[in-house]
């Protein structure tokens, strides 16, 4: 049973209430807490030395990742992030040196975004470090993103390069808080993700939640340059537009829009953020499944990215 | 270094904003968030496998735990939790079944008290089972119950009976939320915490952030019948008081009260919670420290629940 597997059984037991606005299976839970036009948004994220980020990891870096992902999504419902609380479980014999490192990368993050850290605990992790991040936000009432807003004939845009993350910059991304808070400002977002998983399952997320389909375009597909150069020089055998859609921990967005908003987006977004690639990429179908269609040819593409050749 | 000594020097890096209210150093972190008439409370706590329940614990009880402790800690700011997001970390080879109790174990407990559970996440923690709660809950202005507001000459109450709580109570307790509130909403709270350290060591925090002290009664402190059968047939070598002292994860609530108003609290909990027993422990001094009055002499008593003999 995987992740998603035992999330979704599990979620039927799960007591709700009339706060609720979003549950389970969005980025964040939605709440309505009574705060006259707005929705409070409410994340937990966890990174596992060894599963998210190696032993030897610069300390600073591991402090700005954890924090930093869970600020991924919080952009991801265009919001803002306001406080965090911060577990850390820590093996018997840990470097206080280490730590304090860990929480000079999360504080450099969290100042640059007003996030405040109000508290959290330390706590006996005998075999490795875990660092598990709550997060407290906000979004405007009618401007919170989900994910299952995607309509047919929606245009599906990504911010950024996907693929090759892991080697570097996994670990010092900056989270597209302005850029999805702009976003919701000036056009009418349909859905909108993080990419967390690889372009490839959190697009399967985004068709799930909204009972659609999408045909992507493989030449459109922004390919980093870290994965090309990785399959090139043999260090990698996935080959390039295999490794944006599946790597995974990319921390881009991917959004949809009305397609008669493409025009204009592309125009204001090269004005507004000159120096970050934005990518149409592919349409909402109303058919469900995913497609790639490369070379004038259409091959069905699976949430773990394995393209079937005809 | 222990975890308070790593919290406090953490402590001093860590950024805020003026949403915070209270940050480190309470129960839970109180925030403005702008909603007219109240505050929130945002709090996180995690319990792992071997530290803070046993491998083969039943598992609705530790999912019972997890959510109660947290609970608790709304219940010391006389609030009222709305919605938890659940952190489970699991080893790969984890059995469903069991999962599945834990979370019915948390979503009865949230059931009774009408929290949501919102959702969280799942994460490989590959030698042992983590479950971290974040809990998001309310208070009205005027009624948050600090650690920081005890003064001399106040009464020192505790609910319940202490010590022994490991032989089985600390998987079962129900966190004090009616309690609480009901003292906040009738009575001036000087200060209140919920007891988890130990009866010592939880009264030291609150005294340390009133900077006051304490004077106990030793006859007046509610020791529990586990606590002293244990010491009767030797399966402990505490003396009972000392077990209610130190023993630790009694999850009872602790607060300070102005001398003038005990003789009507008395009167009326009686009547409100004729079930649960409710002490009068000793009162608040202007000199700092803690001490024990016991048969005519006073001696000493540190946060450890070292009582040194004359």
């Amino acid at each position: 049973m995987n992740e998603f597997e035992l999330v979704e059984k599990l979620s039927r037991l799960l007591p709700t209430n009339e706060s609720v606005v979003v549950g389970i299976g969005d980025d964040c839970a939605v709440l309505d807490m009574g705060l006259p036009g707005r929705l409070q948004l409410f994340k937990t994220d966890a990174v596992v030395e060894g599963v998210h980020f190696a032993a030897d990891a610069a300390a600073e870096k591991v402090g700005h990742k954890a924090l930093a992902r869970c600020l991924s999504d919080i952009a991801a419902m265009a919001g803002t992030p306001t406080a965090a609380l911060i577990t850390i479980g820590l093996p018997s014999r840990f470097q206080f040196a280490r730590v304090r490192a860990i929480y000079a990368g999360m504080s450099a993050l969290a100042r640059r975004h007003e996030v405040a850290i109000v508290g959290g605990e330390t706590t006996a992790s005998p075999e490795r470090m875990v660092i598990s991040v709550s997060l407290l936000g906000w979004v405007e009432k009618g401007r919170c993103a989900l994910r299952s807003g995607a309509r047919a004939g929606d245009a599906i845009f990504v911010t950024g390069e996907l693929g090759g993350s892991l080697s570097g910059k996994h670990l010092k991304f900056e989270p597209r808080l302005d850029e999805a808070r702009w976003l919701a400002r000036h056009f009418p977002l349909h859905a909108m993700i993080d990419l967390s998983d690889g372009l490839a399952g959190d697009l399967n997320h985004v068709l799930k939640a909204s009972r659609v389909g999408a045909e992507l375009l493989a030449d459109a597909v922004p390919v980093s340059r870290t994965a090309k150069r990785a399959f090139q020089e043999k260090t990698s055998k996935k080959p390039p537009l295999l490794a944006a859609l599946t790597d995974g921990e990319d921390f881009e967005l991917l959004f949809t829009i009305a397609a008669t908003d493409a025009v204009r987006l592309r125009e204001s977004w090269q004005k507004k953020f000159p120096g970050l690639r934005l990518s149409c990429i592919g349409k909402i179908t109303a058919g469900r499944g995913m497609a790639v269609r490369d070379k004038g040819r259409v091959r069905p593409l699976t949430a773990h990215g394995y393209v079937h050749f005809a």
